[in-house]
């Protein structure tokens, strides 16, 4: 089959020829429709220090993407051939405290697939079925991109959204998504920030009220006058820029709530007496997708018509054209950027 | 001034004219605009023998208001003259242990206006300044009604609603609220039962997908039907009926939530083990609104333009036409009945 | 081996010998040591109408156990023989939204070692490695209760009782139980009341700082005057007497919780107006434990010495005494009832 | 009366001789008893750069007390002469949306006694009868400091404690609570580090059952084998040292709770990738008591005998001392400091 690979510890990735992997006993086998890129993607190609760190060549790439199952490993009854499905890329111990309690999602022996194991930017990819999760309906497209869809849904409904502002900072797709979420879970009021217009206008195509260029505007005065002077009640930091974390922290009411998904490179100085005690806030770290209550959630908005993510999918390359699609990111000016592989 | 007043202990309304009332330190002196019709006037009026253990008259009857402020007693620097507001209408003692943890909404202590002290079908009534809430741009048509549409709030917002499915049982004015407030706060789906086609098709006017005939349909099962056999995750119970109450007991999923508003009359016989236990659900008393959570949740919802109740109300009257607007109630088809007063 | 069974539809139990179970993939097969008699193998040993509804002899019975395991299934590398080990004895499906959200122990899929398939009373048994748990030094007498002791767990851990009065109604082993975690879980006072002096003594043994002979006095009353006239915080019903649940809803405070354990007979006739709506409170249904978060609490509990549940062990027969050990539960003097099995 | 006073801005206090305080309509005159000498006291003393930026001389400083109930302003019900009382500190608006939904702690408009107004070194003062709390039987030495120990009753209680495994960062006398009230509450193992020996001994008599003297060991390791190798569940920071809240974060499981009441001098570089998200875990800002959810709370802990805070009362000093008790406060080997005025 045909597959992206990490050939070796150097800055690059090879349209590669390799053998279909086989299925084991609780696994399917899934013939991948579309894939979504990612930022992770990108960190693998450059070779940058944290690919250095973890990933072990060979390796195929790709933790995003949706497909047909086409085989069942022994054992499985829960799910049947032809199903159009996606998959949780997280594969987790099942044993420890954390797996035992419906909170996989922070189990210490998580292995992705595209980083720890082969993944998703290839014709098939195996996986356990418990990490396998049915479209309904739901099109390829869209379930190819539910993993990072997922942490925007981890992010927002993991706070209290019916009748509250939010303010998103960072309208990268995972913060597009998030606008509209907060939207389709109730916000009274959803304000978004970034540098980009692009950005900014999908954000406000998503629903977002009130949009603020960071280049230009004052943020944190914005988000006060937009609030009647008290902030937002729930910030969601999706750009993990250190002067976005602190306009987070300065947007939000006494009391409030800061989710934080953004990865910031190395430290952040932090005023932990003005910027979290004083205000007696609630700061949450998003890693992944609850297993699988997030899971549920968002199929539940999909198929209800209740959210609609298409307008973020801003550009589709074939699978060989995986250099032109790492490019679209590098712009900056892409939202979502997806592989169509069948 | 003009007002309407239960007289003696006996049925029927008077349309009299008393004094206005004066203003007392901490009070506001508030010139009645609109006011809402409620059941308990309905029972007030035929002198029903919850009334005649409650009621002491002669009284001002009415709980449910909107209006101008028109003077400030001693100590008031919070609110001005002019304002237009609302009330909520369960004064409370404000020294209990509820009352200084948030929970005023059950203080044991608590005495309600038009049944406990004067009330508000009347051209002026005077409130605590605690209990007086600002309209902010609502019309007062509608802040007239924010009592019960503050009950349908507590109902919902105290479920966790977003990609939920939540079952309506009653589709009287805070049950059709109770539908729009739930799409609002982002329900996959809302399903609304009732006996009565005008209050159905009302229910599906506020956004109920699916709405079910309990004179006609088997409830349900169409609930399980259009869940996927699964139940649903939220019922509202707005009706009283004990079979009704039954129907929410057997449509709610497995560890589901039932709110339960709806006041039965006398004993409903519950078999504890199949209803409750053995599903693992919990069960919710709906008593007021949350003071004053409910009161910002709903002023959130209004002003943001996420929820419009303004096709529940069906009737308006001037006040001297107060038997008229009781019998639009007892007819059983009106929606929300509302006095104009000035 | 020498085991238990349910040998036809018909009273009684018989002391069988039957072979040793075949050990699975998945599963591990445990030597059983002790085991715990439950008021369920009673309706089975009696044949009552719900064991005639729902048992299908011939039946190994028994479902609370602990003991060592003597060998492993293909796949089990999380656990080793030689360790002693409990069971939780509902096996769930996995594959639903609820097993798949943390919530096994409302899945619809549950089958009941000792009732849905054999069971533990017997020398040996196999189960399946999720649902295994490793003792940790905890005496394989305390692992084979800990099963009902996980019921009180659920129903005393499910409320908020750091700071709060709670009042435990029947002190039957479970009730017991709960007295005891109560205390060690930081309640402020502990109240329990039965109609049977030697369970109330056992009660003030665990803890309870006021007991009620139901038989004797006036229950609501002395809960209110023993809480200042609020009533309790948290009310766990373990009775499943109807007059004892209308005692709990009386003896809850405004806006409290009442756990539901006890299982009535048949319907009981509820006030919803005064029990429920107008007191705010919320009531919750207890079936099992929580899979695994109420195991994991529990084995803190117990390992931490937080909490010793050994008073209530008040009988200890060999297995082939089983009439004996039943017809100590029936004289409803005993506390709970074990079988020493090797 | 005599009362310490900060009578011009620059170091040091007088002891000076002033008017009493009239008691205005909803106020109450207190006569002091004994008051808690806290570091904010020290500060002022100090005229350091936050003291200078904030206190406004002449000031009777002093926020920690407890007294007798000696005049009663008009309109107040609840409360009579010769009670004896504590008071919360914070003075809030009463008027914002956090007054008005239980969450006056993160009132933005407080204003703190001895801080912002004339405080409690004194034989004197007035409160606002809503800030006071009757001391049913708690003695007033330890009702002078119920507000510090309210932090800590507000830092440990809001989180999950029953079963939880629990580090304490800091032993001052703020931590030295918080370890025995997580005992008290069914903390399945609290862990406590400080530098200072004498502390982590007041530690463990407090109920800790491990010690860490951080200058001698490896915090983080030795939390981990404590703890099996997860790390706490809860950590309280209470030392406001930079590298104490890097071993908080690094000592906390994935999924855990950091509670953050110490404050930080300046900045403190933060790795949030690896300390927060990567981690799923929770931050809380504590700040203040809840009003008046702790207050109760921490009432019940201490009337029903569950809680001894008197350990960690070191020394108590006459009112006019006031120069030794902060003395004692600066050498670091104080628990807390008290005066006795009369």
């Amino acid at each position: 089959m045909q597959a992206i690979v990490k050939e070796s510890p150097a800055p690059g990735l090879t349209v590669a020829t390799i053998p279909v992997p086989s299925v084991g006993p609780g696994e399917v086998l899934i013939a991948v429709r579309h894939a979504g890129v990612c930022g992770t993607d990108l960190h693998i190609a450059d070779w940058d220090p944290w690919a250095q760190g973890r990933i072990r060549p060979p390796l195929v790439v790709g933790h995003e993407f949706a497909g047909e199952i086409v085989a069942l490993g022994e054992g499985i009854t829960e799910l049947k051939q032809g199903q159009l499905v996606t998959a949780e890329g997280h594969i987790v111990c099942g044993h420890c405290l954390q797996c035992r309690t419906g909170n996989g999602h922070i189990c210490k022996n998580t292995r992705i697939i595209g980083v720890d194991r082969d993944g998703a930017f290839a014709e098939f990819i195996t996986m356990p079925a418990t990490n396998v999760l049915t479209l309904d309906g739901i099109p390829t497209e869209v379930g190819a991109i539910m993993d990072p869809m997922g942490n925007a849904f981890h992010t927002v409904l993991t706070a209290e959204i019916p009748g509250s502002t939010v303010f998103v900072v960072g309208c990268g797709p995972i913060g597009c998504f998030a606008v509209g979420i907060a939207r389709a879970a109730g916000a009274a009021q959803v304000i978004a920030s970034d540098v980009n217009p692009k950005r900014l206008a999908l954000a406000a195509r998503m629903g977002a009220q009130v949009t603020i260029d960071a280049s230009k505007h004052q943020v944190v005065q914005t988000v006060l006058d937009a609030t009647g002077g008290e902030g937002a009640d729930v910030v969601c930091e999706m750009s993990g820029v250190p002067q976005a974390l602190h306009q987070a922290f300065a947007a939000v009411r006494m009391g409030g709530r800061v989710q934080l998904l953004g990865i910031p490179k190395g430290e952040v100085p932090v005023d932990f007496a003005t910027e979290i005690i004083f205000k007696g806030i609630t700061v949450y770290g998003v890693i992944g997708r609850k297993m699988y209550e997030t899971w549920n959630q968002m199929r539940r908005f999909l198929t209800g018509g209740m959210f609609d993510p298409s307008p973020v999918i801003t550009h589709t390359f074939p699978l060989a054209k995986i250099d032109d699609a790492l490019a679209a990111i590098r712009s900056g000016d892409a939202g979502k950027v997806i592989l169509e592989i069948a």
